[in-house]
């Protein structure tokens, strides 16, 4: 039984207050703050009026280690699931060392300033949690997270040498909205707008933003184009499958996603610089947008269809080639019924939750600074079965055509 | 002589500033004011260098017209040419009633909270400008201005009976930005935003807004996508032609345009409600995009091309139906070597000091509130002939097909 800090109330918040409170059995305590309290009580009462469990609530400023700090010794913190915004990785790590508490989050520390960042940040604190006696549990969401433990899996239980590492990420859904962006605005724009970036041969090698587009067929959901891009699993899975020949990760876009993308990006909406909007008072271009835009969590009103994310692992088997498909499909509208947020959020939080759970029953435990690939997947897929989100896997014969 | 005091520094500022100079047989004393007092002195210290000529500069806050009454006192003034933004319009008139100065205008005044404005505003100040023994000329620009004066000229040289006009607007230019407004983002796109509205057998209709779209072939320029759209002149022009059968304003917009233009629609950036950046700071989408795109006066480094604005006057000649097309094209070089602003910023500019020139000449003076269609249309076309804006008219032969 352990007390289960989640800091962050947006859908992926929603999403893992929801799947601890289920969890009961794990999680004894269950407190969620964010900046906005009255998020945190709205999430807190529907989980109230569906699930019957009580869970408390804090506004918390988590840029300040301190706040942090003062939170987790006051209700007793046994974990920390980070699931506010990257900016905020870095001071929350710090309050979990000075405390012995386990950390987990789902997406890798970025700066306002600067969203080309990696994962060297955070594992150089590798040796700070190792002396408090604790773990950090890196990138625990669904990409990165399932992804890497997809990778992982393929590599234990499906083939004798993993070679190549294809990741696909699709949402077919529809939400009925000209352009939106299924999590926060300013996160995911600042990330599409990078250069595409794949490891191949031994070396990184860099696209331009949406050099390299690819018809892919998702399986039982159909074909979509499906764009290069850099996503932070690949540094991870580089590191922890060094003989890898090829990893990339690619996206699919509507096309009408991309006509606005393309125009906003034209007209220089996405620029982090800001800009003076009265005396003393900047703000960027993207930060402008992401208040314009719709809150990913309203979407939820009419959002139809499913999301599909799987891993294409490929390699040899007895000294065959062999090429495997594992993937997951969450359907919106279930998702929705079942939390209040979208599969975008789902996707997201389960595993967050999953990730908790595997440390606080000692499952997946290993002082230090880890990522989820260093972990046995097996304790993780039969979770993830439980908890709604199974795991999907196929042999694809390669066509002759 | 008179003394003449210019608001507003931005393209049309500018041209109105530099023709004002060209002209100082009337305009003795001539006084640029615009409330960022260092763009009056950058384009003081052009017209020095260039024409040798010394103009006065003033920062001044025209949205009170404390402020204008002050400086119109202070330098003796005569005329009022506001060049500014129409936000300014009212304070401007009412220092000019209260010191019995004349004024001019290019564009209709609008409120910031309503971009759907009409004359009714300005024409309620009729008896205020005769008890003052002064006149108003509004809307003394190209498009309003020219177009009416050309109106004017059809049914007074070219026909016995004026049925219909067609107002036709194409910037053939090329800037080589993305997307960029030729003059202030925030009025232009405003505008633009409107349902389209003509006259059409004694009454108003509207269309939804880039409803109405047709294949038009300007003169010597070459045949451009254009979009009914209402524009201000058709409400002065159909007061003063009351027998008009139809009445219509035509703008040709490019692909790549519409593009963005569409995009940025669909995505919000066009509202003019206000969004909250911080505490007590707002601002509208509408506002801050303006801040984004290109300033269009920098847009003269790279613009190259015409502009083709003309009407085509349909009508009956000794019994006999006939149609003309009055119009006339501007170079952006031209008008960039000439002035340093390119022919938006130029065909606005150069009616706006005509208009000032008859009025200080009492060639055009009647007191009370004017259009410029209620004078005589040869006396202003001879002015545009001499100063760089020469009028074509053609007699259009309906073909056959």
């Amino acid at each position: 039984m352990a007390n289960l800090l989640i800091i962050g109330a947006g859908g992926v918040g929603r999403v893992s207050s929801f799947k601890a409170a289920k969890n009961k059995d794990t999680f004894k305590n269950i407190v969620l703050a964010s900046r906005t309290k009255s998020k945190c009580e709205k999430i807190a009462k529907d989980i109230k009026e569906k699930l019957g469990v009580e869970i408390k609530t804090y506004a918390l400023d988590a840029n300040k280690k301190e706040n942090v700090v003062d939170l987790i010794k006051k209700e007793n913190i046994d974990i920390v699931c980070n699931v506010a915004l990257p900016y905020q990785n870095l001071p929350i790590m710090h309050a979990c060392i000075e405390t012995s508490t386990a950390y987990l989050d789902t997406a890798l520390a970025e700066t306002e300033d600067n969203p080309d960042t990696y994962y060297d940040l955070q594992w150089a604190l590798d040796e700070d949690f190792k002396k408090a006696h604790t773990m950090a549990l890196l990138g625990c969401g669904f990409d990165p997270g399932v992804t890497s433990i997809m990778v992982k899996y393929a590599a234990d239980y499906l083939l004798d040498e993993l070679e190549e590492v294809e990741i696909y990420d699709c949402n077919f859904g529809e939400h009925g909205r000209a352009f939106a962006t299924n999590f926060d605005p300013e996160i995911n724009l600042r990330e599409l707008n990078l250069p595409g970036k794949y490891w191949e041969n031994g070396e990184w090698k860099t696209t331009k933003p949406f050099e390299v587009q690819v018809k892919h067929k998702y399986p039982e959901c159909g074909e979509a184009t499906s764009i290069l891009i850099w996503h932070e699993e690949l540094e991870s899975i580089v590191k922890h499958f060094p003989n890898l020949k090829s990893a990339k990760f690619y996206m699919c876009f509507s096309d009408k996603y991309l006509y606005h993308f393309n125009a906003l990006k034209n007209v220089g909406m996405f620029s982090i610089e800001p800009i003076e909007v009265c005396d003393g008072v900047k703000i960027s271009p993207l930060q402008f947008l992401a208040k314009v835009l719709p809150d990913p969590q309203d979407l939820v009103k009419n959002y139809k269809g499913q999301t599909n994310i799987g891993v294409i692992a490929k390699g040899k088997k007895d000294g065959i080639d062999k090429t495997f498909y594992i993937y997951n499909i969450c359907d919106h509208q279930k998702a929705i019924e079942e939390t209040g947020a979208h599969c975008v959020s789902y996707t997201t939080g389960v595993p967050a939750i999953i990730g908790c759970k595997l440390i606080a029953e000692k499952i997946w435990w290993d002082e230090g600074v880890r990522n989820v690939e260093e972990f046995d997947a097996l304790a993780f897929f039969e979770e993830m079965e439980k908890q709604g989100l199974p795991i999907k896997v196929i042999e694809v014969k390669e066509k002759n055509d």
